[in-house]
């Protein structure tokens, strides 16, 4: 054990990190989705995010969107912060939520002081309760999943999509989905044997300079975040799209060879997702294909609700990430130029 | 001139384009924004787009959040055409927007569709008074700059841009800076000559794998747009970044000798774009820069304000990446693997 990363034990870790999340934020979760309720139906939600958060974000966007039917926007923290622009429309009946794991970036705290002060309630999911992000909050969602020592996001990235996931099924007051939830860690556990299991055998792309990964839905969180991790752990440039922005240009730039991930699992877009594979195998690209079938080159477990397949989807873009970087020599734990936490403005 | 390709006289043409964009859409621009403000206040604006669009979304997104103080959401079509989530917050006093040059994107044509269902006023950006997108709107900017033969759009972009702009101006009351407006045509001929004189002492960096491109604020919306050409026109894998986003992640994967464009202007944010060009070049990328200096590589008009400055700052991306097409040998009006109207769903 201890020769492992602590990349290696923070993706290992994840299934105690979602229970101790779903565990601590609970009480938290039944309070505020209590007082939101009583406030009358809640017409829109905007999300301020940076990085591997602005992830989990994309997923709360779907999730929040699909489930409950309303609208959320991502916020353009700039706009706050350097043009003084209002991130909540005037009269609504909204939700600021800011997510991030060290609750340290200005330019997102800057977004929830800005809705605070005209009277919008705010919500912090942080991994920090005494960070600023938490002080400058009405109410905060505690990660709660101890330190992450690795500068790559993993069992914060989806203890925070657990932590929204919980979020969405009480404020829907969807007990069949919070149950649902309460065995997503199980899954994870699963995920992670799999990915372990299966990722040697795609060592022969490790050195790739370009990876595309492709995803749709709720799955397009997965497909940002996964390129993400590749690109902190790699240095490859590796980028994330749905197909349809995959198909308005991007797709242009992908060379014979480039590994292509498509990321689909079961659910309603998943036809689109391999008709985009398809797509990127007629030019040549080495897909590798992320579902939950046989001949899956990285598997999933089966029988994932698609709203909580993220959770686990997620996991075998880490292990491939965390492997390739181990191949390639790279510091795994501490990738050069790069900080846990990032300030800007 | 008989030996131009259809991008390098679209290119030359956007003096001319942006003239009759103005021309043509003021009566509508008038009529819309007087009807608007009869409603009462505009509390938020949806705007669906697409690839290139999308970047001119973005734009609209800074002006109208920065000028008007309305916050601006850019929709997720996918939640409309496939999980049927509504576009647009219940009750709230919207404008959902498109923007399309083609208007057949069904995705975009069906989350207009679905915002008209529920009440919500729709307003179409188009190059094609006949589409589908033009029939699904209560109201139509015509763009009219004539048909644009390159697959890869530029006269339609900078077209958008613009009525965007006279929109927003309008909507403002803000005559100020619909006179400006009125200048943008003879700034961007300027900005031509100027690209087309500097752009070939670049050359040495034309087969470059890797381009990234930084800016922030009005002009995420350029960096954003002149990646989308270089993809397009050349096949490189080039990336738009606003600072704080490269600084969470991407950074790591920017090798030594990467071209990287830093696109600022004068206005609130060159300072923090300009610290990102530092970092970029600590890593040893070989930095372009474009903005009003005389030591700029790629130089922009002086005395452009900065709301204004996207339609001036994207020509010398758009010049470059025709530029570099030419050197590589790339099929400049259309593309492998690219179509002009992108169907997507």
């Amino acid at each position: 054990m201890s020769d492992r990363s602590h990349l290696e034990r923070e993706i290992r870790e994840q299934p105690a990190a979602l229970r101790a999340a779903l565990e601590r934020s609970m009480p938290a979760v039944d309070r505020i989705t209590r007082e939101l309720r009583a406030r009358g139906p809640l017409e829109q939600v905007i999300i301020a995010a940076r990085g591997t958060s602005d992830n989990a974000a994309r997923y709360a966007q779907y999730l929040i969107g699909a489930r409950l039917g309303i609208p959320v926007a991502l916020a353009a923290p700039s706009l706050t912060t350097m043009y003084q622009a209002p991130a909540v429309p005037h009269g609504a009946r909204a939700l600021v939520m800011a997510i991030s794991q060290s609750g340290q970036s200005p330019d997102v705290v800057g977004v929830l002081e800005s809705a605070r002060a005209a009277g919008v309630p705010t919500l912090a999911i942080t991994n920090d309760v005494t960070s600023p992000l938490a002080a400058a909050a009405d109410a905060v969602l505690d990660l709660g999943v101890g330190i992450e020592r690795s500068v790559a996001a993993t069992k914060t990235y989806t203890a925070s999509l657990a932590v929204v996931a919980a979020f969405v099924a009480r404020l829907g007051e969807d007990d069949t989905a919070a149950a649902a939830l309460d065995a997503a860690p199980e899954l994870v556990e699963r995920a992670i044997e799999l990915a372990f299991d299966g990722v040697a055998a795609l060592d022969a792309h490790h050195g790739a300079a370009h990876v595309v990964v492709v995803g749709r839905g709720f799955n397009y969180a997965t497909a940002l975040e996964i390129a993400l991790k590749l690109r902190e752990l790699n240095g490859a440039v590796a980028e994330g799209f749905s197909p349809p922005d995959l198909m308005h240009g991007p797709i242009a730039a992908v060379a014979a060879g480039t590994p292509a991930l498509v990321v689909a699992p079961p659910g309603r877009v998943r036809a689109s997702v391999l008709e985009a594979g398809r797509a990127l195998r007629d030019r040549g690209a080495a897909c590798i294909h992320v579902d939950d079938s046989l001949d899956a080159d990285l598997r999933l477990p089966a029988d994932v609700a698609e709203w909580l397949s993220p959770l686990v989807a997620v996991v075998p873009g880490q292990v491939l990430a965390l492997r390739w970087a181990q191949l390639g020599g790279h510091a795994v734990d501490a990738p050069p130029g790069l900080t846990k936490v990032t300030e800007t403005y």
